[in-house]
């Protein structure tokens, strides 16, 4: 511990009492590495404010000391986004006490949430008013609203209601010199300048802390069903979607893309599933309808597109605990192919209409570079995002494949997306996993740019150091 | 003409043609002025390159001489955005070479357009291949792509899509050191970092000139009705359109609120305009219904909330003709406020829900400061944005009227909207006029991050000077 982080503490002590510290070892070490074991920090000592009055004075503090700060939410990034430095030269900033939900107005359609609320928990308190927050992914046990917005995250209902960047209305963020951006106000229409929410949503804590939100609910859905449909390609799959689109306004809320290669890891590796269709299918289609008659309606479209011949079967679950078993064969992915082997994982973007065709162009470029690798991508199809997944041949080494092979191969699957136009992160940020690949394939102008700002509100690193991007280049310049 | 300005000439024309460099006084003119007539600027040259890469020659140039630019589009700013300093300081770097549409995509929605290119030409190009530009303002004959993606540009139809920033899905910028950002990729999902495209919309050319954009297009509307409706109130209006929200789905396009002294005074002042409905209503809307069997449609809908008590009494356009006279009652309000006398306008933003408590609180307040006065709000209901305008009192002078009263009345009104959480400016941005409005309302917080970005990237203020922020502050700090 470095005599000013020694002051911070016992200043953060002195102003927001014992509960806002935590030097205890045994409490802190659960928060030092990210949930997947790969990232590992070390830090001497956990500051949890309990409300964003608190979180200033330990900014301010901290600002005046030159200690280094790393906001943690529920540590669920999956770019080891929230793991502080291996060499302890930052303390955590947890907003595990944030917990409060400030509002919910039913009426307006808005809730104003602190950070540090669970996104489960805002679920449940949107849906005891009758509405609900249509952002959701697998973490939403862990993860909370400030690490949601700091992030921008995604998730599986995008396609109809956007990423957390469409659903933030408002933030209020201490900046990384302790004064506090007070935006809650969910103005519908705001042109005062450089729009410091757009800045800080997807941020990653770099330039501030958010400390609240204002965010969009919409009405619950009164009637949801799914499907589950077997088609030929992805362009195929990309046609369906359009269509249904057309055909049924707002109404298609999630469209996930399975690859058969997927979907067989799971039948083999995942206790209890089974394929919904019975004929073999090279991918299969998820797809959420809500609206009024949802079973019916969203039979009567499948049955439009199996009779153009656009899908070769489709089937609608009978009931909600079908519906549950669909959802889990594409929420147990990730598990099977690790139960399976060793993958690298790429989570990517390009424009929509071109994924179908990159995601097969780029499987056979990958496959071909390096032999006895499957490569496919699985997702959201619809918001040209897919987790583009290389996986190992059996019976290898881990790690030592990890590196001969993994590595080259995630560096290719990023130098195809990049020609493409494409994002090295679609939805997980950079975090420090992709901080080097962001700035080996980033043009001059972008990096200025990152740089530049980065620079501006925080020009002694002080703000989660080492993310999203350094002020001195980790590479040599082009 | 200062010897560097006098290089940077030379230079632009060696590198780019005669095309390229106006120095003539004559054809220079017209663009030193706004249209307004308010604000009266100087320049030594007109730059009109007509490719993105002759706009970096020029940025590269002007950034080694330290000459300032004025981008300028169509120079159709409300806030004298576009005009150049008044001592001849910088030169105007004209966008109105870069006018081509280089595509145009219906199947994916979407369209790659220049900066210089009118919002009119794009409306027409649009239409031809099935689609439109769903974004629509008076000044659409004259503003550019360039201009309203800078402003972030808002207008009649923001309701459903949304203000430039939701149509815009990718940009091309020359960034001040004359780097290229090229990012008309059009990705739904890209979490790499902080999002330069959220930056520079709205940035007003203080950031970089935006050269060219990806925009989003929509299916033309199969069919469109117009209606009017008398109601007692601000509030009524809103509780109206909530219901037409929840009972049309998205069908409701525009919403734009009248008050009766807004609409006395059109049919005083513009010829051949008729009152839609016989009675007397204190606040009248105007609301546009776009989807099939759109005119029986709204007539249910109208119906339905004249049955409830929540409008006094409605009627539907018959014909185009009639939607077209409807529109322009709500488009000459201006007009006819600018024939009764002098008039204080100001575009503001609240909460939407907060929006008709807010009107009728200012009115009252502004109109018992400053006796005989008349305040009254119009537009945009649904965005929770008007166009809050102060009338004078019939026989003043309007210098004197403007000096002594009208200022102080501005005054009063942008601190009523920013004791509740508003914005001074909801869509046509801070330019010369507000900069110091801004400064003496915003949060250090606020401040500070503007300029500080401003300073990021543009150090020399060579970017549109004086325009949005300065780096030195214009009001004593608070």
């Amino acid at each position: 511990m470095t005599p000013a982080q020694s002051d911070l503490i016992a200043q953060t002590r002195a102003a927001l009492g014992e509960k806002a510290v935590v030097t205890d070892p045994a409490d802190i070490a659960p928060w030092l590495n990210d949930w997947r074991g790969r990232y590992h920090g070390q830090a001497a000592a956990i500051l949890a404010p309990d409300s964003t009055e608190g979180v200033q004075t330990i900014v301010q503090s901290a600002h005046a000391l030159g200690v280094a700060l790393v906001p943690q939410g529920g540590n669920t990034s999956m770019v080891g986004g929230a793991t502080p430095p291996a060499d302890g030269s930052a303390l955590i900033l947890s907003t595990r006490r944030l917990n409060r939900i400030r509002a919910i107005d039913p009426a307006a359609g808005l809730a104003v949430v602190e950070a540090g609320v669970i996104l489960e928990h805002l679920h449940a308190a949107a849906e005891a008013e009758g509405m609900r927050f249509p952002l959701t992914l697998g973490a939403r046990g862990s993860a909370t609203i400030g690490g949601l917005a700091s992030t921008n995250a995604g998730g599986t209902q995008v396609l109809r209601f956007g990423t957390m960047r469409a659903l933030v209305a408002g933030i209020e963020a201490v900046l990384p010199d302790g004064t506090l951006h007070q935006g809650l106000s969910p103005l519908k229409k705001d042109n005062r300048g450089y729009d410091l929410k757009e800045l800080l949503v997807g941020a990653e804590g770099t330039l501030g802390i958010i400390t609240a939100a204002t965010l969009r609910l919409v009405p619950v859905a009164q009637d949801v069903a799914t499907g589950w449909i077997g088609v030929a390609s992805p362009a195929d799959a990309l046609k369906i979607l359009r269509a249904l689109e057309a055909r049924s306004g707002d109404a298609i809320e999630s469209f996930e893309l399975v690859p058969k290669l997927a979907l067989d890891l799971v039948l083999k590796h995942i206790p209890g599933t089974r394929a919904p269709l019975a004929g073999s299918h090279p991918w299969l289609v998820l797809v959420d309808y809500a609206g009024a008659d949802a079973r019916a309606s969203l039979e009567t479209l499948l049955q439009g597109v199996l009779e153009e011949g656009l899908a070769a079967d489709a089937v609608v679950a009978a009931n909600e605990t079908q519906a549950t078993a669909f959802w889990r064969l594409r929420d147990s992915i990730s598990e099977a192919e690790r139960a399976e082997g060793p993958t690298m994982a790429h989570d990517i973007s390009v424009a929509v209409d071109q994924m179908p065709d990159f995601m097969v162009r780029a499987a056979a470029r990958v496959e071909a570079a390096f032999p006895g690798v499957k490569a496919t991508g699985f997702g959201h199809l619809g918001d040209g995002n897919v987790h583009f997944h290389v996986n190992a041949p059996a019976g290898v080494d881990a790690d030592i494949w990890r590196r001969e092979v993994g590595e080259p191969a995630s560096h290719l699957v990023y130098d195809l997306v990049n020609a493409a136009g494409g994002s090295i992160s679609a939805e997980h940020g950079i975090g420090q996993m992709k901080r080097d690949e962001l700035e080996r394939l980033s043009s001059p102008a972008r990096m200025g740019a990152l740089r530049a700002i980065k620079r501006a509100f925080d020009p002694g690193e002080l703000m989660n150091p080492g993310k999203l991007v350094t002020l001195a280049p980790t590479l040599p310049s082009k």
